[in-house]
């Protein structure tokens, strides 16, 4: 028997940059990751990066991998933070910052007049509102000729071609994408005030864009001419890399905000904008969608219980434990509690409920236990994503795939996912999820 | 100017009698009170006091006070808690044990088949309900032939009457009475299987009903044949003793429970049954009405707060500080505090809503500080009770009368009943209000 076919995968996230080496089936034969320090001192309420510097660092991550693993390396994938735009002159060099997910420039009135226009509901920093709002300020700086995402352009630099494309499930991302036709919505650019030509063209999911470049061979030290596959979000990244069994499977992440996701049936036709307030379809690879529900707090809601205990410590003149000791404390009296007390975990509101807070019900006469708190603080978090997803998309599903340091790090959250979606909870096994999945999807062109 | 008359109150409540001797504007002279340990042992669910015990604790009590202000002692009122039910025989001699205002033999299915026959709604525990009860559990015990409150006991003994009597306060708190003729309401009594001989005769508010017998005022160090005042109901004798001005004032008082209460104007006509589900109608002296919201959770919500926080010390492995040094600290984190945090405190449920429970919202990302907490509860104490009276009652209002152990104590509670209530906050300078205000009561027998 043959040795298995080994496959790079990058990806360019919000504060770090990961690369791995796997095998078709997503085992992991090494990974890397550094933090990039890639963001820029800009406007209040401005979020962006160095472009270059976030390159710089996807190729040197690459270099710190095991020289003779690289050396077998037979395809290549990237993926990287979802959203986020950066502009491009004809020889595809970005021209100015890459403007993130996070960026908050467009006010809630330029939405809405943009929502009217398009028919889209979208936030701020997504691509298409970005490019909207540059529109609406005088166009696009000199020399850019095109807009991409990061990981569009880092692909593309990687095969020499001038002119980035994408891929559905990055176009998704931006806002102004027809989820049946998969392609722009080209009336709603328009009424945007985009110009189409600024678009990349869409390629499909896992498309072949080219082979490596000489120029990019040698700096990884890999083949010349081996193929690399359009850069795919990393929200699907992460899902092709943790769930085994994507018709039977939840996907649940939970870092700073948390999402539940689901992989839809086959045969799965959107409706006719796709998505719905509380959670947005989105392409997967393979011709299918995905159905995902995003809070904007999952473990930052278990950092606030954390922090509250510790705050009224110090409020009573009391010496806290440290942080590290109050997260095991909160495991250990939460797993213990059984309690009818019921939270709202949506502490800084959701993106389809931007006033919603969280509450505590159900409180007796009986002091209140902090056990008590953190089980129904663990539920509600859980609960929350839950609630945003139709219940018929649960019908059928039979283990959660758990992801994220705050699952990875916290027994009683996955307890609470186990109980509240009532299915066995496995944690994946490996970190640089995102990084694992556009490996594997590259490896889809060896087929 | 002479010197002003001198009169004497007792009050026999749940855990201790005491008695004071006030001037007839309230103006107290000395006060006495002493816990009279009066509970039985009895069944689960049962509570009983021994009515001899009781009895006797209120004459010590009053034979605690100064000689020389006894003896000037020209009017005699008595006051204490309302509900309860003790019955006696020919003699006037109790038979069997007080039942009071804490019992629960009655259960819901009871109460349920009794409001079905009478149209009210009665709770266990009230005087009506403890009497339906023994009808149908086979009819007063061998002896017996007439019920009254404790203070009516107390009342009839001092003035030698075989039979007390009752007043419209006492006798709207046993439940089957009719407010707007202030006499029992027949139809209702015999509806609910309870013999009309066995209830007391109702008296006016305030009605002189007889004098000092020659062996009381030998007892008490007073002179003979001085009047004695129909005992009244201790909620109203509480409000004649702090309300300085009712026609312009609320009563607020909080101790483990709250009430709220308004005396309402001049020419008030209650409606048929005189109640709707969050507050009672009550009758006043001088021919009123008082309107009352009752919380079963006021002060003991403070204690939840104190209680909680210490729980969640020693969940971390922290050493609390002692309970009287954190209610400080509540108190001054409170007032310090600026929150949107609301807390709904009926943490006990409410006897019109029994499923009810407390419920803190707005909770955001940021860590939930104790001092937020603490005015939310306060604010949320002082808004449940508002919230069960009609907005109406509380039109013309000027000022709150405050009283009750939490809110003397509790700085941040008076605060914030002067902010959820928006008029100033006086406390009552004394303690003994019930007591004083039975005095108060006497005094209008010298008119």
């Amino acid at each position: 028997m043959g040795e298995k076919p080994l496959l790079l995968g990058i990806d360019i996230g919000t504060s770090k940059v990961a690369a791995a080496i796997v095998e078709p089936d997503g085992m992991c034969r090494e990974s890397r990751s550094v933090v990039h320090g890639a963001d820029l001192a800009c406007a209040p309420g401005h979020a962006e990066q160095d472009p270059h510097v976030l390159l710089d660092a996807a190729r040197q991550v690459v270099r710190d991998l095991e020289p003779a693993l690289r050396q077998r390396v037979e395809a290549v994938g990237v993926t990287g933070q979802m959203h986020g735009v950066v502009l491009v002159d004809g020889q595809g060099r970005p021209v100015g910052p890459l403007v993130t997910w996070q960026d908050q420039r467009c006010d809630a009135a330029f939405l809405e007049g943009l929502q009217e226009r398009t028919g889209h509901a979208l936030y701020s920093g997504y691509g298409c509102a970005t490019l909207a709002y540059a529109a609406h300020s005088g166009g696009l700086p000199d020399g850019a000729t095109a807009a991409c995402t990061i990981h569009d352009l880092l692909a593309a630099q990687l095969v020499g071609a001038a002119r980035p494309v994408t891929d559905p499930t990055n176009a998704a991302a931006w806002g102004l994408f027809d989820l049946r036709t998969l392609r722009w919505d080209q009336p709603a650019v328009e009424a945007a005030g985009i110009s189409p030509a600024w678009l990349p063209e869409i390629v499909p999911c896992s498309a072949c864009i080219g082979r490596l470049t000489e120029e990019a061979a040698e700096t990884f030290g890999m083949a010349a001419s081996i193929p690399v596959a359009a850069a795919l979000g990393d929200n699907q990244a992460s899902l092709l890399a943790t769930l085994t069994d994507p018709d039977h499977e939840v996907g649940l992440t939970l870092g700073t905000g948390g999402q539940l996701s689901v992989v839809l049936p086959e045969g799965f036709v959107p409706g006719r904008r796709g998505s719905v307030p509380s959670f947005e379809i989105r392409p997967f690879p393979g011709g299918r969608y995905v159905a995902v529900a995003s809070a904007l707090c999952g473990g930052a809601a278990w950092r606030w219980l954390a922090e509250t205990a510790q705050a009224w410590m110090i409020d009573l003149g009391v010496e806290p434990p440290p942080l590290d000791r109050l997260y095991e404390r909160l495991n250990e009296v939460g797993l213990a509690a059984e309690t009818s007390i019921e939270m709202d975990a949506s502490l800084a509101g959701e993106r389809h409920a931007s006033g919603r807070r969280g509450c505590l019900r159900g409180i007796g006469v009986e002091p209140m236990r902090l056990g008590s708190v953190a089980r129904a603080l663990a539920r509600g978090v859980v609960r929350n994503l839950r609630d945003m997803l139709p219940a018929e998309y649960l019908v059928g599903r039979r283990r959660v795939a758990a992801s994220g340091n705050a699952l990875r790090r916290n027994l009683l959250l996955r307890v609470a996912a186990s109980e509240v979606l009532d299915m066995p909870v496995t944690l994946s096994g490996h970190i640089e999820e995102a990084a694992r999945g556009a490996g594997m999807n590259a490896g889809l062109l060896l087929d």
